[in-house]
């Protein structure tokens, strides 16, 4: 059975959510996924294989996290100092989480926004991962056709979690490279009239911040401008904070709960706080997802809700020794953030060398390079040209622009955390050698080379199909990585 | 804000669902929770208090896990013999799970089915116990206001988990004491005319099998009957087999796998089954839960949901070791079953000294009571009050049949594997004095005590409001254990 079709069969037999194709993972975003999955870069296996820098993961402080398990065995309820534990954890099943847990977490979030707000532990609500909560979130606020307005480019995830089984719609705040992306109150607008003219109900707001893909925080007024505008709709406002502690140079980051307690007529129970512990402390094995919502209707709701995706008692149980450790989580979070911050100072310097710039960025685990200047013409079909020769010719697996809904050609996110300083050198070797051969050639810019063309005949032919903007709809796949058997697909980023 | 109150506010910002009580948390099922929570039983601290008989848990095989682990540190990620391994499993978000995990889980089903049957891992699926295995489900198959057959009494989590977010429909198959609660093809004939003169399109049948709350197994020409059934009609029929390793005695459970492989003619595409280890393993706070279906696009969609609740990768880990281990797991099996055979038999014969039987049955942790002869008159407002007397008199917290949307008043489900030997005679000795009191009043039947007339005088006002069937959808509330704050209210059982 092909990746696309269903079968007559199951047409017949299963729900209109099971048969189209919500989850998203034909997504150009995806397919790069499984190109870095048939020939994985090892350094001594396969050195000429696709490095994976379309995983936003944080790699670069486990030695930390080991070293404190490694002092504390009675933390877990796995070791001769913690077994005795072993058969409440495992027995406990209460929604609310361990009262522990909740408090750490708490003050974890607390601490990872410098201390300046203080989150109430009875709000903390589990979720499986960012994943599960953001989905939880919009159950609890969104109808079925209900839109929420989420600027451009954004976390490709969202058209799963936000829109799947939810039904909800996503309108996009279009921003672009002219204001570095920042989002304004005139494109707020023009996405709310959009919605308005569609006869859509809005129900919301939806940022991420720091933002995937493009590793900026929020300013004080930009998240006053989204308060005020939220405010006068009377719609919701969620934010996903997910990459709070990877916040590595000024400004400090903001987060919308110390807008909450400092802006005179916010009203509250319209804000939504998103967090998982995937990206902060790099577990993302671990589904640790929470929403801390203003709302008590909300939280009460979220929180029976919680019960299709809790949290392992036995992951709680652990986290809880450890997140109560305030020296650790003081020492984690300043040599986290440092870290990042050598990575990406690292990376960026390089390329800067080659000629290729990124936005200007101070948080996440990735940068969004600008190669406008490598397209043929600007079009998302020049990107996906280019694209493609970078994945299988420099073979870096980087993510397209187009696959964050961006509406301007030409940027990719590169993912910079989740390998280790030889790694990146041989990326970087990569793309200078790539950068280089372009500046011999007469025009500078990048199309598809013929040895690629003859290779991936049926791929050329889909591009004739595919001059239209990826903002219209329009997918494209790469045949050769569609495999749905494949057991290493990996289903998130 | 009341439990049921929604403000105004709230009303017009909160999606359908969040504003309706879906979640079912003010059926009486989970009353009698809550009633516990604020009285718990204690041996030395609160001798006088309720006796949980309302968690269908299995406390009796911890020893076996905990001895386990002691043995193999090199399991879990938190050992100084596992550490190695924490970066990689702390890391890993691949939505198949552990391929280690998935073959353990395989081998591990086919253990508990005897052996009689193989099952494949590539169709393993992971959920957020079978909680969000069987959400998961429900929504791969079907749509808003479609309908599902499930025999009553049944598990109350499902009007939560086949309902709440898919919006999907139950329809009761009526069973009866008359022939030991059987399913028969007329009582499913009834209910599939009864839904289609709804105008609501049948999606399929659910059964749960051995039964919550009857304990008892389905034989294989029942189960035949089903096939057949959901054949002729081209729906699905989805088993629930999440108590499969607490059969203890004959007959031999029939797994529904073994009908698929064996019967000629079977639909596979339309079977699917649900599991998780919170029953037979004791491990309800891990949230393991498993969707095994034969249709190859469920299999795959439902893979593609589980990213929404996924098992944590620690506890994925951990168990795939545990289970990996074939003589582990054949000794944990026949003890395990041993075990729950032994306190079943215990509690049944004590029960029968005392005049009360139980439905004949062969697996589950709970016994299914019959008090018929204990009410006031056959209505379920009588088996209110006595459950009231239950819970308030003789402090156990058991369940009342209408919970289980029973059409037959007079039953009650009561656990019998959460508590240690010394608890279970303290619950056996209240009963006997309950009875013997009983057994000296003329009538010999139970209706509201004046004391508790007195003091619950809320709730008789309530009564006088209660005289129709639980089956008319009219669920009683108890005021004093209303707190929606407690932070022990349990989610679910
Ligand atoms: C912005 C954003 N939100 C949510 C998620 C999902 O995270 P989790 O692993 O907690 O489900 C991601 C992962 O890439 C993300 O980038
Ligand atoms: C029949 C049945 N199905 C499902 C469940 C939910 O189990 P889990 O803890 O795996 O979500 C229960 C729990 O009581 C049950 O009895």
């Amino acid at each position: 059975m092909g990746f696309h079709q269903i079968d007559e069969r199951n047409q017949a037999l299963l729900s209109k959510i099971a048969l189209d194709d919500g989850h998203g993972e034909n997504s150009p975003y995806f397919d790069g996924w499984k190109a870095y999955d048939n020939d994985p870069f090892h350094p001594e296996n396969n050195p000429l294989g696709v490095i994976q820098m379309g995983l936003a993961e944080n790699q670069l402080s486990f030695d930390m996290i080991v070293d404190w398990i490694r002092k504390h065995p009675e933390a877990s309820i796995c070791t001769p100092e913690g077994l005795e534990r072993f058969k409440s954890i495992a027995n406990f099943q209460d929604y609310h989480g361990l009262p522990e847990f909740r408090n750490a977490i708490a003050n974890f979030m607390g601490k990872v926004r410098g201390g300046r707000v203080k989150f109430d532990p009875s709000r903390i609500v589990m979720g499986g991962g960012a994943t599960g909560a953001s989905e939880t979130v919009i159950f609890c606020l969104a109808d079925p056709g209900d839109a929420f307005l989420v600027p451009s480019p954004y976390y490709a995830g969202f058209d799963r979690d936000l829109k799947w089984r939810t039904r909800a719609q996503i309108i996009r705040v279009h921003c672009n490279g002219s204001n570095n992306f920042q989002v304004t109150k005139a494109a707020l607008e023009i996405a709310y009239k959009k919605a308005q003219e569609a006869n859509m109900k809005v129900k919301g707001v939806i940022i991420t911040n720091p933002s995937n893909p493009l590793g900026t925080t929020y300013d004080r007024d930009t998240l006053k401008t989204l308060v005020t505008f939220v405010n006068q709709h009377d719609i919701h406002l969620i934010c996903d904070e997910i990459y709070s502690a990877t916040v590595f140079k000024a400004p400090t980051f903001t987060s919308i709960a110390e807008i909450v307690e400092q802006m005179e007529h916010c009203k509250k129970e319209l804000i939504h706080i998103l967090y998982s512990l995937s990206k902060d402390m790099g577990l993302p094995g671990f589904r640790v997802g929470i929403i801390y919502s203003y709302n008590d209707v909300v939280v009460r709701r979220a929180r029976q809700m919680s019960s299709f995706g809790l949290v392992s008692s036995q992951t709680q149980h652990l986290l809880a020794a450890m997140l109560s450790d305030e020296d650790f989580v003081d020492k984690f979070l300043a040599e986290n953030s440092k870290r990042v911050g050598e990575r990406h100072a690292r990376f960026t310097k390089e390329l800067d060398k080659m000629g290729i710039t990124c936005l200007n960025s101070n948080a996440g685990v990735f940068v969004w390079m600008d190669l406008r200047r490598l397209l043929k013409d600007q079009t998302f079909k020049a990107e996906m040209e280019l694209w493609r020769v970078i994945i299988n010719e420099v073979k870096l697996n980087v993510s397209p622009g187009s696959s964050f809904h961006v509406t301007e050609p030409g940027w990719f996110r590169v993912c910079f955390a989740n390998m280790d300083d030889n790694t990146v050198d041989v990326a970087l070797n990569r793309i200078h050698s790539f950068v280089e051969n372009i500046d011999k050639k007469e025009d500078n810019t990048v199309a598809m080379p013929s040895k690629t063309r003859h290779r991936d005949n049926k791929l050329r032919l889909s591009f004739s199909f595919s001059g239209r903007r990826y903002d219209e709809g329009n997918v494209l796949n790469s045949p050769h990585t569609m495999s749905p058997h494949s057991p290493l697909v990996i289903a998130k980023n």
